[in-house]
Protein backbone atom coordinates (compact mmCIF):
# COMPACT_ATOMS: atom_id res chain seq x y z
CA UNK A 1 0.00 0.00 0.00
CA UNK A 2 2.45 2.10 0.31
CA UNK A 3 3.41 4.88 -2.32
CA UNK A 4 6.72 6.27 -1.50
CA UNK A 5 8.95 9.41 -2.82
CA UNK A 6 12.32 9.54 -2.77
CA UNK A 7 14.09 12.61 -3.08
CA UNK A 8 17.72 13.03 -3.13
CA UNK A 9 20.59 15.02 -4.18
CA UNK A 10 22.06 14.02 -8.10
CA UNK A 11 25.55 13.17 -6.91
CA UNK A 12 23.60 10.32 -4.91
CA UNK A 13 22.47 8.87 -8.33
CA UNK A 14 24.72 5.95 -8.62
CA UNK A 15 23.48 4.85 -5.24
CA UNK A 16 19.76 5.49 -5.73
CA UNK A 17 18.75 2.00 -6.03
CA UNK A 18 20.43 0.81 -3.08
CA UNK A 19 18.61 3.51 -1.45
CA UNK A 20 15.39 2.27 -2.92
CA UNK A 21 15.90 -1.34 -1.79
CA UNK A 22 16.68 0.02 1.75
CA UNK A 23 13.69 1.86 2.27
CA UNK A 24 11.67 -0.67 1.13
CA UNK A 25 13.18 -3.75 3.01
CA UNK A 26 13.07 -1.43 6.24
CA UNK A 27 9.11 -1.36 5.55
CA UNK A 28 8.91 -4.88 5.18
CA UNK A 29 10.95 -5.66 8.12
CA UNK A 30 9.18 -3.48 10.20
CA UNK A 31 5.99 -1.55 9.38
CA UNK A 32 4.12 -4.94 8.35
CA UNK A 33 4.61 -4.02 4.37
CA UNK A 34 4.48 -7.46 2.08
CA UNK A 35 7.33 -7.49 -0.13
CA UNK A 36 5.38 -7.49 -3.31
CA UNK A 37 3.79 -4.07 -2.20
CA UNK A 38 6.10 -1.61 -3.59
CA UNK A 39 5.38 1.37 -5.47
CA UNK A 40 7.80 4.38 -5.30
CA UNK A 41 9.07 7.54 -7.15
CA UNK A 42 12.79 7.72 -7.19
CA UNK A 43 14.16 11.56 -7.94
CA UNK A 44 17.87 13.10 -8.25
CA UNK A 45 17.79 16.57 -7.94
CA UNK A 46 20.56 19.05 -8.96
CA UNK A 47 21.34 21.74 -6.55
CA UNK A 48 18.70 24.14 -6.05
CA UNK A 49 16.13 21.00 -6.23
CA UNK A 50 16.70 20.14 -2.94
CA UNK A 51 16.67 22.46 -0.41
CA UNK A 52 17.45 21.60 3.05
CA UNK A 53 18.80 23.11 6.56
CA UNK A 54 22.49 22.97 7.29
CA UNK A 55 21.21 21.95 10.86
CA UNK A 56 17.90 21.33 12.76
CA UNK A 57 17.29 19.78 16.13
CA UNK A 58 20.93 19.48 16.77
CA UNK A 59 21.15 16.89 13.52
CA UNK A 60 23.40 18.29 10.68
CA UNK A 61 23.00 17.97 7.13
CA UNK A 62 25.29 18.10 4.13
CA UNK A 63 24.96 18.49 0.46
CA UNK A 64 23.64 14.64 0.18
CA UNK A 65 20.66 14.49 1.82
CA UNK A 66 17.66 11.74 1.14
CA UNK A 67 13.84 12.87 1.95
CA UNK A 68 12.07 10.13 1.95
CA UNK A 69 8.10 10.24 2.52
CA UNK A 70 5.96 7.68 2.19
CA UNK A 71 2.00 7.50 2.37
CA UNK A 72 0.41 4.62 4.44
CA UNK A 73 -1.89 3.49 5.90
CA UNK A 74 -3.20 4.80 9.31
CA UNK A 75 -2.88 2.43 12.47
CA UNK A 76 0.89 1.70 13.33
CA UNK A 77 2.11 2.33 16.94
CA UNK A 78 4.32 5.03 17.84
CA UNK A 79 7.08 1.73 18.26
CA UNK A 80 6.78 0.90 14.94
CA UNK A 81 7.52 3.92 13.45
CA UNK A 82 10.42 4.46 15.55
CA UNK A 83 11.50 1.36 14.40
CA UNK A 84 10.90 2.57 10.72
CA UNK A 85 12.77 5.16 10.93
CA UNK A 86 15.90 3.90 12.80
CA UNK A 87 15.86 1.16 10.45
CA UNK A 88 15.78 3.37 7.01
CA UNK A 89 18.51 5.33 8.47
CA UNK A 90 20.98 2.68 9.58
CA UNK A 91 20.30 1.03 6.56
CA UNK A 92 20.21 3.58 3.85
CA UNK A 93 23.70 4.62 6.01
CA UNK A 94 25.48 1.75 5.71
CA UNK A 95 24.16 -0.08 2.22
CA UNK A 96 24.43 3.26 0.34
CA UNK A 97 27.10 5.10 2.34
CA UNK A 98 24.70 7.77 3.43
CA UNK A 99 25.04 9.75 6.81
CA UNK A 100 22.28 8.79 8.79
CA UNK A 101 22.21 12.10 9.77
CA UNK A 102 21.08 13.20 6.09
CA UNK A 103 18.03 10.77 6.46
CA UNK A 104 15.14 12.64 6.32
CA UNK A 105 11.92 10.97 6.69
CA UNK A 106 8.34 11.90 6.89
CA UNK A 107 4.82 9.50 6.89
CA UNK A 108 1.61 10.40 5.21
CA UNK A 109 -1.28 8.16 6.67
CA UNK A 110 -4.47 7.73 4.73
CA UNK A 111 -7.61 5.45 4.50
CA UNK A 112 -7.43 1.88 3.37
CA UNK A 113 -10.17 2.72 0.96
CA UNK A 114 -8.08 5.49 -0.71
CA UNK A 115 -6.13 2.79 -2.25
CA UNK A 116 -6.21 1.52 -5.84
CA UNK A 117 -3.52 -0.92 -6.98
CA UNK A 118 -5.08 -1.78 -10.73
CA UNK A 119 -7.69 -2.25 -12.59
CA UNK A 120 -9.61 0.69 -10.96
CA UNK A 121 -10.70 -1.91 -8.15
CA UNK A 122 -10.27 -0.87 -4.31
CA UNK A 123 -8.81 -3.95 -3.13
CA UNK A 124 -8.34 -2.94 0.35
CA UNK A 125 -11.86 -1.32 1.03
CA UNK A 126 -13.67 -3.20 3.83
CA UNK B 1 -9.44 21.52 -5.42
CA UNK B 2 -7.89 18.32 -6.02
CA UNK B 3 -4.07 18.57 -6.37
CA UNK B 4 -3.22 15.81 -9.23
CA UNK B 5 0.28 14.33 -9.22
CA UNK B 6 0.63 11.66 -12.11
CA UNK B 7 3.79 10.30 -13.02
CA UNK B 8 4.20 7.80 -15.50
CA UNK B 9 6.94 5.79 -17.80
CA UNK B 10 8.82 8.39 -19.98
CA UNK B 11 7.82 5.69 -22.42
CA UNK B 12 4.26 6.88 -21.87
CA UNK B 13 5.32 10.61 -22.76
CA UNK B 14 3.72 10.87 -26.03
CA UNK B 15 0.57 9.46 -24.28
CA UNK B 16 0.84 11.70 -21.16
CA UNK B 17 -1.47 14.56 -22.30
CA UNK B 18 -4.00 11.67 -22.75
CA UNK B 19 -3.63 10.74 -19.10
CA UNK B 20 -3.86 13.64 -18.02
CA UNK B 21 -7.43 14.67 -19.39
CA UNK B 22 -8.70 11.18 -19.20
CA UNK B 23 -8.14 11.69 -14.67
CA UNK B 24 -9.47 15.10 -15.08
CA UNK B 25 -12.70 13.94 -16.28
CA UNK B 26 -13.39 10.96 -14.66
CA UNK B 27 -12.68 13.38 -11.60
CA UNK B 28 -15.42 15.89 -13.02
CA UNK B 29 -17.91 13.22 -14.07
CA UNK B 30 -18.15 10.60 -10.84
CA UNK B 31 -16.43 13.21 -7.90
CA UNK B 32 -18.15 16.32 -7.94
CA UNK B 33 -14.59 18.08 -9.50
CA UNK B 34 -15.97 21.25 -11.01
CA UNK B 35 -14.69 21.17 -15.03
CA UNK B 36 -12.28 24.28 -14.31
CA UNK B 37 -11.02 22.77 -10.70
CA UNK B 38 -7.97 21.13 -12.13
CA UNK B 39 -4.70 21.88 -11.08
CA UNK B 40 -1.91 18.41 -12.03
CA UNK B 41 1.85 17.50 -11.97
CA UNK B 42 2.70 15.46 -14.51
CA UNK B 43 6.16 13.91 -14.50
CA UNK B 44 7.70 11.50 -16.88
CA UNK B 45 9.95 9.22 -15.58
CA UNK B 46 13.00 7.10 -16.98
CA UNK B 47 13.47 3.05 -15.95
CA UNK B 48 14.67 3.57 -11.87
CA UNK B 49 12.59 6.44 -11.08
CA UNK B 50 9.72 4.64 -11.44
CA UNK B 51 10.03 1.60 -8.52
CA UNK B 52 6.74 -0.71 -9.36
CA UNK B 53 6.36 -4.61 -7.89
CA UNK B 54 5.93 -6.78 -10.87
CA UNK B 55 2.35 -8.01 -9.08
CA UNK B 56 0.43 -7.65 -5.86
CA UNK B 57 -2.87 -8.75 -4.51
CA UNK B 58 -2.85 -10.87 -7.98
CA UNK B 59 -2.19 -7.61 -10.72
CA UNK B 60 0.21 -7.58 -12.35
CA UNK B 61 2.12 -4.95 -13.52
CA UNK B 62 4.59 -4.31 -16.46
CA UNK B 63 6.94 -1.40 -17.39
CA UNK B 64 4.38 1.25 -18.56
CA UNK B 65 2.96 1.91 -15.00
CA UNK B 66 0.89 5.08 -13.92
CA UNK B 67 1.00 6.11 -10.67
CA UNK B 68 -1.88 9.08 -9.89
CA UNK B 69 -2.11 10.61 -6.79
CA UNK B 70 -4.78 13.27 -5.81
CA UNK B 71 -5.09 15.48 -2.91
CA UNK B 72 -8.44 16.50 -2.33
CA UNK B 73 -11.26 17.33 0.26
CA UNK B 74 -12.37 14.65 2.78
CA UNK B 75 -15.96 13.43 2.71
CA UNK B 76 -16.76 11.35 -0.24
CA UNK B 77 -18.47 7.98 -0.14
CA UNK B 78 -16.99 4.77 -0.65
CA UNK B 79 -18.96 4.35 -3.38
CA UNK B 80 -17.38 7.27 -4.79
CA UNK B 81 -14.27 6.33 -4.35
CA UNK B 82 -14.71 3.22 -6.03
CA UNK B 83 -16.61 5.03 -9.14
CA UNK B 84 -13.26 6.87 -9.58
CA UNK B 85 -11.09 4.39 -9.59
CA UNK B 86 -13.12 2.13 -12.18
CA UNK B 87 -13.46 5.09 -14.23
CA UNK B 88 -9.91 6.00 -14.28
CA UNK B 89 -8.55 2.96 -15.21
CA UNK B 90 -11.01 2.14 -17.33
CA UNK B 91 -10.11 5.92 -19.30
CA UNK B 92 -6.91 5.98 -19.48
CA UNK B 93 -6.79 2.11 -21.00
CA UNK B 94 -9.43 3.20 -23.77
CA UNK B 95 -7.87 6.64 -24.27
CA UNK B 96 -4.12 5.95 -23.41
CA UNK B 97 -3.85 2.77 -24.52
CA UNK B 98 -2.49 2.18 -21.26
CA UNK B 99 -3.23 -1.74 -19.37
CA UNK B 100 -5.88 -0.91 -16.62
CA UNK B 101 -3.74 -3.06 -14.08
CA UNK B 102 -0.61 -0.28 -14.35
CA UNK B 103 -3.33 2.11 -13.19
CA UNK B 104 -2.22 2.81 -9.20
CA UNK B 105 -4.72 5.73 -7.50
CA UNK B 106 -4.24 7.06 -3.75
CA UNK B 107 -6.10 10.05 -2.12
CA UNK B 108 -4.70 12.02 0.66
CA UNK B 109 -7.83 13.64 1.98
CA UNK B 110 -7.06 17.25 3.83
CA UNK B 111 -9.65 19.98 4.98
CA UNK B 112 -11.28 22.25 2.51
CA UNK B 113 -9.84 25.13 4.82
CA UNK B 114 -6.32 23.64 3.80
CA UNK B 115 -6.61 25.04 0.00
CA UNK B 116 -5.82 28.49 -1.27
CA UNK B 117 -6.61 28.93 -5.17
CA UNK B 118 -4.61 32.11 -5.98
CA UNK B 119 -4.31 35.93 -4.34
CA UNK B 120 -3.59 34.25 -0.72
CA UNK B 121 -7.22 33.55 -0.07
CA UNK B 122 -8.76 30.83 1.61
CA UNK B 123 -11.59 30.28 -1.05
CA UNK B 124 -12.95 27.09 0.66
CA UNK B 125 -13.13 28.03 4.21
CA UNK B 126 -16.16 28.38 5.90
CA UNK C 1 9.08 19.87 10.80
CA UNK C 2 6.91 21.27 6.98
CA UNK C 3 8.00 19.51 4.35
CA UNK C 4 7.56 21.91 1.36
CA UNK C 5 6.97 20.91 -2.33
CA UNK C 6 7.23 23.84 -4.55
CA UNK C 7 6.42 23.11 -8.90
CA UNK C 8 6.91 26.02 -11.16
CA UNK C 9 6.94 26.95 -14.97
CA UNK C 10 10.83 26.23 -15.92
CA UNK C 11 9.73 30.06 -17.31
CA UNK C 12 10.56 30.94 -13.32
CA UNK C 13 13.57 29.53 -12.92
CA UNK C 14 15.95 32.24 -12.27
CA UNK C 15 13.46 33.17 -9.58
CA UNK C 16 13.11 29.77 -8.31
CA UNK C 17 15.41 30.53 -5.43
CA UNK C 18 13.64 33.59 -4.33
CA UNK C 19 10.57 31.78 -4.48
CA UNK C 20 11.70 29.25 -1.94
CA UNK C 21 12.91 32.05 0.39
CA UNK C 22 9.70 33.89 0.31
CA UNK C 23 7.54 30.53 0.94
CA UNK C 24 9.85 29.61 3.93
CA UNK C 25 10.09 33.40 5.60
CA UNK C 26 6.24 33.55 4.98
CA UNK C 27 6.28 30.31 7.85
CA UNK C 28 8.30 31.17 9.68
CA UNK C 29 6.40 34.67 10.13
CA UNK C 30 2.99 33.86 10.34
CA UNK C 31 3.16 29.60 11.23
CA UNK C 32 5.55 29.04 14.11
CA UNK C 33 8.14 27.58 11.59
CA UNK C 34 11.63 27.39 13.14
CA UNK C 35 13.89 29.45 10.89
CA UNK C 36 16.00 26.51 10.69
CA UNK C 37 13.22 24.29 9.87
CA UNK C 38 13.55 24.06 6.30
CA UNK C 39 12.95 21.00 3.97
CA UNK C 40 11.69 22.00 0.42
CA UNK C 41 11.73 20.28 -3.10
CA UNK C 42 11.98 22.46 -5.76
CA UNK C 43 10.57 21.45 -9.43
CA UNK C 44 10.96 23.48 -12.57
CA UNK C 45 8.35 22.28 -15.28
CA UNK C 46 8.35 22.19 -18.82
CA UNK C 47 5.05 22.89 -20.22
CA UNK C 48 2.69 20.20 -20.56
CA UNK C 49 4.14 18.68 -16.68
CA UNK C 50 2.19 21.98 -14.78
CA UNK C 51 -1.49 21.66 -15.76
CA UNK C 52 -3.84 24.73 -14.42
CA UNK C 53 -6.50 25.86 -15.10
CA UNK C 54 -7.43 28.82 -17.12
CA UNK C 55 -9.58 30.48 -14.17
CA UNK C 56 -11.40 28.71 -11.36
CA UNK C 57 -13.37 30.57 -8.86
CA UNK C 58 -12.86 33.70 -10.46
CA UNK C 59 -9.28 33.63 -10.12
CA UNK C 60 -7.15 33.63 -13.56
CA UNK C 61 -4.52 31.88 -14.20
CA UNK C 62 -1.59 32.83 -16.49
CA UNK C 63 1.64 30.33 -18.10
CA UNK C 64 3.70 30.95 -14.66
CA UNK C 65 2.02 28.89 -11.99
CA UNK C 66 3.50 27.89 -8.91
CA UNK C 67 2.06 24.99 -6.88
CA UNK C 68 3.10 25.24 -3.10
CA UNK C 69 1.99 21.74 -1.12
CA UNK C 70 3.43 21.92 2.03
CA UNK C 71 3.14 18.96 4.46
CA UNK C 72 3.07 19.67 8.52
CA UNK C 73 1.87 19.20 11.82
CA UNK C 74 -1.81 19.64 12.54
CA UNK C 75 -3.04 22.03 14.68
CA UNK C 76 -2.86 26.03 13.35
CA UNK C 77 -6.08 27.69 13.67
CA UNK C 78 -7.66 28.59 10.54
CA UNK C 79 -6.53 32.55 11.24
CA UNK C 80 -3.03 30.99 10.71
CA UNK C 81 -3.33 29.78 7.58
CA UNK C 82 -5.19 32.56 6.11
CA UNK C 83 -2.07 34.48 7.41
CA UNK C 84 0.17 31.80 5.82
CA UNK C 85 -1.77 32.17 2.20
CA UNK C 86 -1.87 35.90 2.18
CA UNK C 87 2.04 36.28 3.03
CA UNK C 88 2.77 33.89 1.25
CA UNK C 89 1.44 35.19 -2.25
CA UNK C 90 1.84 38.85 -1.08
CA UNK C 91 5.75 37.79 -0.88
CA UNK C 92 5.89 35.74 -3.75
CA UNK C 93 4.81 37.93 -5.83
CA UNK C 94 6.69 41.22 -4.91
CA UNK C 95 9.81 39.17 -4.80
CA UNK C 96 9.67 37.26 -7.33
CA UNK C 97 7.06 39.30 -9.33
CA UNK C 98 4.58 36.33 -10.02
CA UNK C 99 1.03 37.06 -10.37
CA UNK C 100 -0.30 36.50 -6.38
CA UNK C 101 -3.20 34.83 -8.61
CA UNK C 102 -0.65 32.52 -9.76
CA UNK C 103 -0.11 31.14 -6.21
CA UNK C 104 -1.35 27.86 -5.52
CA UNK C 105 -1.43 26.80 -1.80
CA UNK C 106 -1.92 23.61 -0.22
CA UNK C 107 -1.49 22.10 3.28
CA UNK C 108 -1.09 18.44 4.31
CA UNK C 109 -1.28 17.93 8.04
CA UNK C 110 0.39 15.41 9.24
CA UNK C 111 0.86 13.86 13.29
CA UNK C 112 4.16 14.98 14.68
CA UNK C 113 5.35 11.63 15.51
CA UNK C 114 5.50 10.98 11.78
CA UNK C 115 8.40 12.79 11.17
CA UNK C 116 12.11 11.88 11.39
CA UNK C 117 14.33 14.88 11.01
CA UNK C 118 17.35 12.77 10.54
CA UNK C 119 19.59 9.95 13.15
CA UNK C 120 16.71 7.76 13.01
CA UNK C 121 14.81 9.36 15.42
CA UNK C 122 11.63 10.38 16.30
CA UNK C 123 12.74 14.00 17.23
CA UNK C 124 8.59 15.16 17.64
CA UNK C 125 7.53 12.32 19.32
CA UNK C 126 5.62 12.79 22.80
Amino acid sequence: MPLVRIDLSSALLPRAAAVSDAVHQAMVDTFNVPPDDRFQTVTPRPAGELVCTPAFLGVRHGEQVVFVQITCAPGRSLDMKKALYARIAADVARQAAIDPADVVINLVETARENWSFGNGLAQYAL
